[in-house]
């Protein structure tokens, strides 16, 4: 049938993706993607049929953070827009979906017809358009010509942006055959020319460098989207010198290092290193992402005078912006250039070490005995997922272990995600294993409310047989909007769920679902329950559900708390 | 504090909802809503606390298609697009939901500040931008001077279009003073002027009305919308001629009466009535809506030559169109000017009944026999929601009792929406049934695949304490989707559930949860299960889970699976 040098178009896609190391497909068949998902297994990728759009594009989402790229394919109108928060949260914190919608037939689309999945009114644009606000790239495939062309350029999109695009495939089309002649070339992200002011800018760091007196080397997490995360872990090995994350950057570099310190949180977090940052005269800033939630409310941002800010596509020294760069290529630059002898050794303030000794077993379970207490559990390699609200805070603290990674409240922060996300990162984790036979474990910290909106795609997790503990913090509602506002209004609670009832209503094996569950109100319940084998190395699904009092927090949002209460004591409440 | 004339911004937006016959509000609190949501129970209206944004705006329009208006409260970003789809079925099948978003306080918006729900990069208008698709109009409210008219503005457009709008509220305006003046009067939906041809057109229809040798009447969904259903009563009464209804205009007129027919199905139903309908010389059409599903396939669309169509602001005879008019008012100068005597006296076809007596208890429960035997179940006033898939098909031959509703596929189909409708039109019809003391039951038919989307939301019906009976239909996965295409395909699979779980897991109370749960594999068990007092009219959810065949369908979707088996077997598959 086919000439030797054609293939079809839904197999061709999937190749490309294929070829890209996305070996998982997330979505929900619908009319008008079904003939496109016929090619995704025989293509060579494993489908995974979420239980709703919004789900899958949060799987695709944790999928691609730890995988690279990833695919989520959804029908016209009813899927697309269901899955928008979702692709909207990969685009604010940079995940590279690929949002693939299947459209209807061209011919009904060229003759206006009346459809359904539309608003009956001919127009076919509509959905299209909206992807353009929260997509890096759109892209309507609608004739075999130029059809390979278009899916590649989307694909690099997606790989230059790190953040998701938008692909139309008319239903039609699946079968139509294009040219498999691209197919020879892998696709790659360009390589940026070096600017003719790039040795300019080198000397200029270099200098700035080797007269630090007191430097800080200051990872964010858009490193992970600059595809700059092994130059930092080189420059970390070679300065010795005092490094911190963002939350966003948090678990991208390595905190077993000794001159690791983990988070920064400003006045939040520990004095002797607010102390050193705050004087530092050089802050070697890497991937900056600037929002309240990653900067402590900006008090987290480092002085323009001792920053160096290495961006998307600039280079920023003290006030003045240097453009068309790749930070990439100038770290790569800046690294062959180092001279290692001419570098300060500079002493960080000491290293907190978390302890539990102060911690009684009659005592009840809080945020500020929780997240030492489990942190002991998370092996190398492991991914640990706290979900926005008070795990998020919580998850501040951890001690990671090495090559593990953590997901946390960065910016877009739309609960419901962390719980899909988790099994689009364990399904990635788990492919990126294989070659390896490495066992991980997916750790996730949700609050009941969180849970509450996407929950059933524990389903998903149990039919794809992962390896996942969720930990339930049940302190009746949303405690994160309880601190913010409407300490004791009832908007803030939730409906009440049996959650020892999740892994038998999502279908988990009978036997499984008997050993599989926990609850603990106190710390002596919970390390018991740590103890338990089927907990800290188990497989499948288990569920941990933890109790904690309703206005219970820590950190930087027991400090919005207390600044409630004083207005309600101004108000006479 | 205030003077005489002023009140605080949210109480103003809530009591003209309330004003406008809204009695709950659906939604979810954020970071950006949380002090609006303060505003809620102490204007008088019942707050709904939902578990994700989509299920509360499917809800909201459930409770719109019942109530006439609805009002769903979601936060910036995340809460607002994850209502998306919601929104946009809205649209697509009229229903008038006042979407409310709470952004970001305004000295924030205007500073750009990089917050979360943001893609921080100071871009604020994004989402608004994306709404202006998916809604009739849209308003910003950012300063007390112009904010009581803009909210009067955008709630006049909801009810014009009966659509949903969009109406942002800055997170610092909750409290801010307006004036209260306008609340003195109530807001309407403005009187068209008769246009200058409306006499020509009334004595047009007139005449086509006297001289119809083989007249029918045929109501369309959108009849609602045009609110002219008491006018097609009185027409349907008055000329006693044969009458029909669309799948959307089914429900919106008594199925009791004798000249009323129920479903128009073409070629895919009773004989009689197709060539009744075919021939017929006069077809009175209101609200058409002629989207593929509403229309088989469009076979059941009346030829121009026959058909009066009255729409939103035209009516259209023959080729026809004239303009500007207000259907609901020519209705009403047509019934006055119409001279009952000078009508024809039109006999439609034999009437169909539906019978039971060839189900036998041995028999297994199929598409063919399950909705003739719960039919008896339904009484005056009950509303009925059947989802998207063979469901809503199953539905289109139920006989409906007097003042009844029925939701089915229309339109937007978007599998999910009919169990979030269901606590919507529930909660809507309790409230309205308040003054009389009426109790109704509200039934919902639903699919396997399509309850996984939005099950969480039962805990809400519970919470509520709704008197809602939930039929489960069983058929491991999305049997729509297998008879469309890929009817072997696992990607139309579906996890499995315990779904007799699912009244423990979403916390019903103990003892409800013993007697409230049942499965049924034989036509004889369900028919045990329909005697059981707790199932025909009891309270609160109960759940009856049904077994079918994979590829159990009846109908239309019987003709397109033949038609799959057919081409499988061309290819010799």
């Amino acid at each position: 049938m086919s000439s030797p040098d054609s293939i079809q178009l839904g197999d061709y896609l999937f190749t490309r993706l294929l070829q890209l190391g996305v070996n998982s497909v997330f979505g929900v068949p619908g009319d008008y993607n079904l003939r496109l998902l016929d090619h995704v297994e025989p293509s060579g990728l494993h489908w995974v049929g979420n239980c709703n759009e919004l789900n899958a594009a949060y799987a695709a989402d944790g999928y691609a953070r730890i995988n690279g790229l990833s695919a989520l394919v959804t029908t016209f109108g009813v899927g697309e827009l269901s899955a928008a928060n979702g692709i909207a949260g990969a685009y604010a914190e940079r995940s590279a979906v690929v949002h693939i919608v299947g459209t209807p037939p061209r011919p009904l689309q060229n003759s206006r017809a009346l459809m359904h999945h539309t608003f009956s009114d001919g127009e076919y644009r509509r959905f299209a358009a909206m992807s353009t606000h929260i997509t890096a790239a759109q892209t309507n495939v609608m004739d075999s010509v130029t059809a390979p062309d278009k899916i590649d350029w989307i694909l690099q999109q997606a790989l230059i942006h790190c953040r998701p695009v938008y692909l139309e495939i008319p239903d039609d089309m699946s079968e139509t055959l294009v040219s498999s002649e691209n197919l020879k070339t892998p696709i790659r992200v360009p390589v940026t020319p070096s600017a003719s002011h790039e040795s300019q800018v080198i000397a200029r760091i270099l200098e700035r460098i080797y007269s630090a007196k007191k430097p800080v080397i200051f990872v964010d997490g858009e490193s992970r989207a600059l595809g700059i995360l092994d130059q930092i872990e080189s420059l970390i090995k070679i300065t010795n010198w005092p490094t911190w994350t963002t939350v966003y950057g948090k678990g991208l570099v390595n905190e077993h290092l000794p001159n690791v310190y983990g988070l920064y949180a400003a006045a939040f977090g520990d004095k002797p290193a607010q102390e050193y940052f705050e004087s530092a005269d050089l802050i070697l800033t890497f991937g900056p992402h600037y929002s309240d939630t990653n900067s402590y409310f900006y008090t987290a941002i480092p002085k323009a005078a001792s920053a160096i800010l290495f961006k998307d596509s600039t280079i920023h020294v003290e006030n003045d912006i240097y453009r068309d760069m790749s930070s990439s290529t100038v770290l790569t630059h800046l690294l062959q250039a180092l001279d290692s002898t001419r570098l300060v050794q500079a002493t960080g303030p000491p290293k907190l070490e978390i302890t539990t000794t102060d911690i009684q077993d009659t005592d009840i379970i809080a945020q500020k005995n929780f997240y030492r207490m489990v942190n002991p559990l998370f092996a190398e390699g492991d991914i640990i997922l706290t979900e926005t609200g008070t795990a998020a805070y919580g998850g501040r603290k951890f001690k990671l272990p090495p090559k593990s990674r953590l997901f946390g409240a960065v910016t877009w922060l739309s609960i419901g995600f962390m719980l899909p996300a988790t099994l689009g990162a364990a399904l990635a984790k788990r492919e990126l294993n294989k070659p390896t036979n490495t066992k991980n474990q997916t750790v996730l910290i949700i609050g009941d409310g969180s849970l509450q909106m996407t929950a059933q795609e524990i389903s998903v997790m149990i039919k794809e047989k992962l390896d996942i503990l969720i930990f339930i913090v049940n302190n009746e509602g949303y405690t994160i909007e309880r601190v913010i506002h409407g300490r004791k209004q009832a908007y803030n609670d939730v409906p009440f769920w049996r959650h020892t009832q999740a892994l038998n209503y999502f279908g988990a094996d009978k036997e499984h679902v008997k050993n599989s569950t926990f609850q603990a109100w106190t710390c002596g319940e919970l390390k018991e329950v740590l103890k338990n084998e089927q907990v800290h190395s188990g497989s499948g699904v288990r569920i941990v559900e933890v109790f904690m009092e309703r206005e219970d927090v820590e950190g930087p949002l027991l400090w919005v708390l207390n600044k409630q209460i004083a207005e309600e004591k101004q108000q006479g409440q």
